[in-house]
C-alpha cells in the first residue's frame, strides 16, 4: 500500500512557508499503515501541476493526496492541473456552488466582506474534474474533491491548515479503510553504528514491522522507530533485538 | 534560472519530521534570484534517490540542491544514490577522511562517545561521488560535495539544520554568483478578486519583478509579494498598481 503527496503552492517554493500540511498527511496516512514513498511540491501552475499529477500515476500508487490552490484567486489553479492531467473537463457542481453561496453570504452577515455575490473567483471554486465527487470543508469555500482514475484515489484538499486538516479527517480517513498502524520511539544505545545494521534487517524478515532509523547525537544514540499493526508485534521486535545486543530506552 | 531541491529522508516520509529545510534553502535560492520550480522529497533508499535525481536532471536545472541522508548509519545512503544516477563510482576522498577521523578524536577529547576509531560507518562518509569537491561541515563530521554535472551545479549536504545551514552559507551560496532578489510583502485590500488577475499581468510584463498572491481571511485582503533586483523596481510596480486601483498595506 503505497502513497504519494503532492502540495501545490508558490509559497512554498520561495521558502515564505514551511510545508507542514504534508508532514500531517504523511503521518495520518503512516498510522493507516500506507507507505507515503514521494513528497513533491509544484507552484501554482496549471502545466506544473499537470505535469507532476501524470508522473505520480504513472508511479501507480494507490493514494494520492493533493492540497492546495483550491482558492478563489487567479492563481489557485489545481483543480485545471488536476484536470488536464486526468483529461477530463471541469464541470459545474451545483450542490458545491449553493454551499459557496451560503458562505459567503454568512460572512456578509457577521461583517467579514462587503460584498456576498458570487464573483468569478468564488464561483471558480465550484467547478471539480468530471467524475469527482466534491469534498465537504467545514472550515472555508473551498470544497475538495475525490476521484478514483485507473486504481488510484486522488484526493484534492485546500491549503489552509486547519481547512486541510478537518477535510482530511472526515473526508479522506473513512474512504482509506480500518487498518491501522502504531509506532513506538526507542533511543538504541551503540557505540558502533555498524553492528546495527544487520540486526535490524534479521528483525524486518522475522517480524511484521517497518523500522525508521535516525542518529541522536554523536554516534552513541540512534533514534528507532518500530511500526507496526498491534503492541505485541512490536513488543516481540523489540525483545528480539535485544536479545541481540541492542540496549533501548524508551522515547525522544 | 531554475532550481530545484530534493530531501532525502525516511523521517519526512512519515511526517515525523517536519521538512523545514527545503523551506530554508528555497528561501536563500529565492533571494539569489534563482527560481526554485519543484521540492522532492525520498527516502533512504538508493534506488529512489536514484530515480528522484535522473528526473530532474533530466528538468535541466541550473541548480539542484540534495539535503539528507550523509551520515554515518547503514540508511544514510545519499552520496551512494547520486553516483548511481550520475553513472560515477563513489571514491574515498582522503581529506575527508582525516577531517573525520579528527573529528571523532575530538569528541571522545571531550567525553561524548567511547570509540574515537574509524568504524565502517565513520569511514562511510568520507566516500564521494568521483569527481566531486568535498564541502566543509563545520557543524558534524559528513562532508557535502559538489559536482558539476552535463550543465547542472549539484550540491549535497548534510540533513541536519545547523549542519546544513553552515554549508549553505559558507560553500554553496559563494559558488552561485552574486545576483541578489530582495521582497517585498505587501496586503492588498480588495473586494472582487477577480479584478487583481488583470492587473498583475500587466505588472509582469511591464517591470522585471515577480509576485506571489496568497488570501489573508476571506477575501478582504490578498498577500502580495514582489520579488524584484532593486527596491526603485519594487516601488515602481507597486505605485504601478496603486494607479490601477489597488490599495496596499505594507507587511503581513
Amino acid at each position: 500500500m503505497f502513497a504519494e503527496i503532492l502540495t501545490v503552492g508558490d509559497e512554498l517554493l520561495t521558502g515564505n512557508t514551511v510545508d507542514s500540511n504534508s508532514a500531517y498527511i504523511a503521518q495520518r496516512l503512516t498510522e493507516r499503515g500506507y507507505w507515503v514513498r514521494r513528497k513533491t511540491t509544484v507552484g501554482d501552475d496549471v502545466g506544473e501541476i499537470k505535469t507532476a499529477v501524470r508522473e505520480i500515476l504513472a508511479r501507480k500508487p494507490e493514494v494520492l493526496i493533493i492540497s492546495g490552490g483550491l482558492g478563489p484567486t487567479h492563481d489557485d489553479v489545481t483543480m485545471a492541473g488536476v484536470a488536464e492531467a486526468l483529461n477530463r473537463r471541469l464541470v459545474l457542481c451545483d450542490d458545491c456552488l449553493e454551499r459557496i453561496k451560503a458562505f459567503y453570504e454568512k460572512l456578509y452577515r457577521e461583517g467579514y466582506i462587503d460584498d456576498p455575490g458570487l464573483n468569478e473567483g468564488r464561483k471558480k471554486m465550484a467547478y471539480l474534474p468530471e467524475g469527482a465527487e466534491p469534498l465537504e470543508n467545514t472550515e472555508g469555500a473551498a470544497p475538495g474533491a475525490y476521484i478514483e482514475h485507473e486504481g488510484v484515489k486522488i484526493f484534492i484538499l485546500p491549503g489552509m491548515p486547519r481547512e486541510m486538516k478537518a477535510m482530511l479527517e472526515n473526508e479522506v480517513l473513512s474512504r482509506l479503510g480500518e487498518r491501522k498502524f502504531i509506532q513506538r520511539k526507542l533511543l538504541a544505545e551503540i557505540t558502533d553504528e555498524s553492528k546495527l545494521a544487520p540486526i535490524l534487517s534479521d528483525t524486518l524478515q522475522r517480524f511484521q514491522v517497518r523500522i525508521h532509523s535516525s542518529p541522536k547525537g554523536f554516534g552513541r544514540y540512534i533514534g528507532i522507530i518500530l511500526f507496526g499493526e498491534d503492541e505485541e508485534t512490536i513488543e516481540k521486535a523489540k525483545r528480539f533485538m535485544e536479545e541481540r545486543g541492542i540496549r533501548f530506552e524508551e522515547g525522544w
